[in-house]
């Protein structure tokens, strides 16, 4: 029986789990915490990045390493590549978990981003923001998440705040560009070099987390899909990449700008679950096995809703007709991610209608507009 | 968090485990085998069904306790129905058990059946054999799945030979019907009362072992469904059942005759983790929990093949555009279910294509009809 060795074993790993137990697979994640939520139902190492043999032991009893968490220090996932199989490369987890690399790739590869520029001292800053411009947003090169490791400079006088709090680490400043709303797409790519997208996602964030994805977004099917695809596509190729990709785009003006990637499973893609005939979890697991990839048309009209902070009361969500309760097992805690809920309609106007439903239960203002 | 025990930890038991951990459940199964599927996804004690103090210490770490096997002894339920709820109640599981008991109950709620007898004595077989019959088949009232623990009578010589085999046990002898087909209704109960029904199924069997079913069966939505969720709904409500509740049927001359019950999930409504708003994995453990049951609408024409003895290539199944294939992480033996692959397709017609390209990977007389 094929072992699957996931680092990281939040709700991302315990979601890969359940799409990986009835494909006969089984699971052993890493984690450096004992009691993260996918070791409720699978094996949980725990032991640090940087501890060698716990990695080393790690490896031995797995056919083949994955991420479901993009922090991974390279090094711990380069030492493993020395052993066992590893997908996405540690160049592809190299690049992606590094802001400034991903925004130089998207160049490379012929897509917008917003202005940037690499900080490493007070005078970079001070160039880059004469450069770029205020607002503007800086940023770890690394490390960051769910809107951490980030300050917004709005005045000439946050410019040596943000440097005394964030300074010391590689930091990237990244102009303000205007959007009229976000999109992300979802993309897999096998050991065997074949392709797969899922239709366009559109998202809404607050504070820096993600709280609602749609899909397929309006204007699927067109123009700016057919962009999304493009832009993952060629990421994909130019990183020998193999697992699900994610690219968090914002349009303006009918055109995109991409913002960043995520080289694992991704929140925007949970709605595949239901929503896609093959879920984005499920599509990770075949790609890097070189197995087939399964078809990714969405089944209807989707929504994700994330539970953040706290969580409503179960049955008051699962009254919600055609409601899909996802809860990772996590305690509460203020801005973490608890869990989601997906519906899937046949129409857009009955999502909106279920969706309206929804927000009579999650205190979301997202949900709202 | 909320603890679910699990009497039996087959591939039913895993199942269940899968889709009850997204509602934040964990799981402890209980097994007479230490290597029980269910145990590569959660917790599993092994004990002997008459181990008091093993039963004890199970019933002591869960919250509430169920069964994915229908032959577990109704007095280990009743005995742990002492110290937690157990649903369905001890009381269902004794009638869903005993085939005698269940034909009764089918004929007291007024729904029609093959004729039958209790035996318990070669002179009660030669009165029910006069009085029914042959062909008839002899079977043991209880323990029987699959086509085990049955014997079918064709001629006067049998008579002897059945009873030398099976007696000693209580038996029932029940006549052949001719029918046109077998089909399943599957409902849930909760423990609130509420009550839901999936579209009827058609079913093939071959050898006494489910190869084939479909949902929506034709005539799905007519008087012919509604009939047999009519069945289930007064069954239900006369066991003061909890949990979903199988029932099999013959349907002869656009007539239903009740066949067997099971009194958990069942391989019938494996269909409906792909092709149903609500599994009735989710379902089952909503039921118990007391929470409000999901939508049970098909979301298009479904198919499922059972793997039975030796499991095709995974890939050539993955590459079957749509199918979902399911694992039981079973050891390979002739005539065990070690998996099954499931088909939705918005059509008829593209389900049969679909069924097609399976029928190419797997060698099943039922898919080339």
């Amino acid at each position: 029986m094929t072992v699957i060795g996931v680092l990281g074993a939040g709700q991302l790993g315990r979601m890969l789990a359940l799409a990986g137990y009835p494909l006969g697979l089984r699971f052993v994640f890493f984690d450096e915490s004992a009691d993260a939520p996918a070791g409720h139902l699978a094996d949980l190492r725990s032991g640090r990045w940087d501890d060698a043999s716990a990695l080393q032991a790690f490896a031995d009893e797995v056919d083949v390493v994955t991420y479901e968490f993009e922090n991974v220090p390279v090094a711990a996932a380069s030492r493993l590549a020395e052993r066992v199989p590893v997908f996405p490369s540690p160049r592809a987890l190299e690049v992606a978990q590094d802001r400034l690399k991903e925004k130089q790739l998207f160049r490379d590869l012929g897509f917008g981003t917003a202005p940037f520029a690499a900080v490493e001292s007070q005078d970079d800053l001070d160039r880059a923001v004469a450069s770029i411009g205020l607002p503007a947003v800086l940023k770890t090169r690394t490390q960051g998440y769910d809107g951490k490791g980030q300050r917004v400079l709005r005045r000439r006088d946050d410019v040596l705040s943000a440097f005394a709090s964030l300074g010391g680490r590689p930091l990237i400043l990244e102009g303000f560009v205007p959007f009229r709303r976000e999109v992300s797409i979802l993309a897999a790519r096998s050991r065997t070099g074949e392709t797969a997208f899922w239709p366009l996602v559109e998202n809404v964030h607050r504070d820096g987390i993600l709280r609602l994805s749609t899909a397929p977004a309006e204007g699927n099917g067109g123009a700016l899909a057919e962009e999304a695809s493009a832009l993952a596509g060629r990421a994909l190729e130019a990183l020998d990449y193999v697992g699900v990709l994610a690219i968090e785009l914002f349009e303006h003006d009918g055109k995109l700008l991409a913002n960043e990637m995520a080289p694992r499973v991704h929140n925007s893609g949970h709605w595949t679950i239901e929503g896609a005939r093959t879920s984005q979890f499920e599509n990770h697991l075949r790609a890097v096995l070189g197995l087939p990839l399964g078809a990714t048309q969405a089944t209807g009209f989707a929504a994700m809703v994330n539970l953040i902070g706290e969580t409503p009361d179960p049955a008051a969500l699962l009254e919600i007709e055609g409601s899909h309760l996802h809860l990772y097992g996590k305690p509460a805690r203020p801005g973490r991610k608890l869990g989601h809920v997906t519906l899937v309609e046949p129409t857009r106007a009955l999502l909106d209608a279920a969706l309206g439903r929804v927000a009579s239960v999650v205190d979301e203002p997202a949900l709202s507009r």
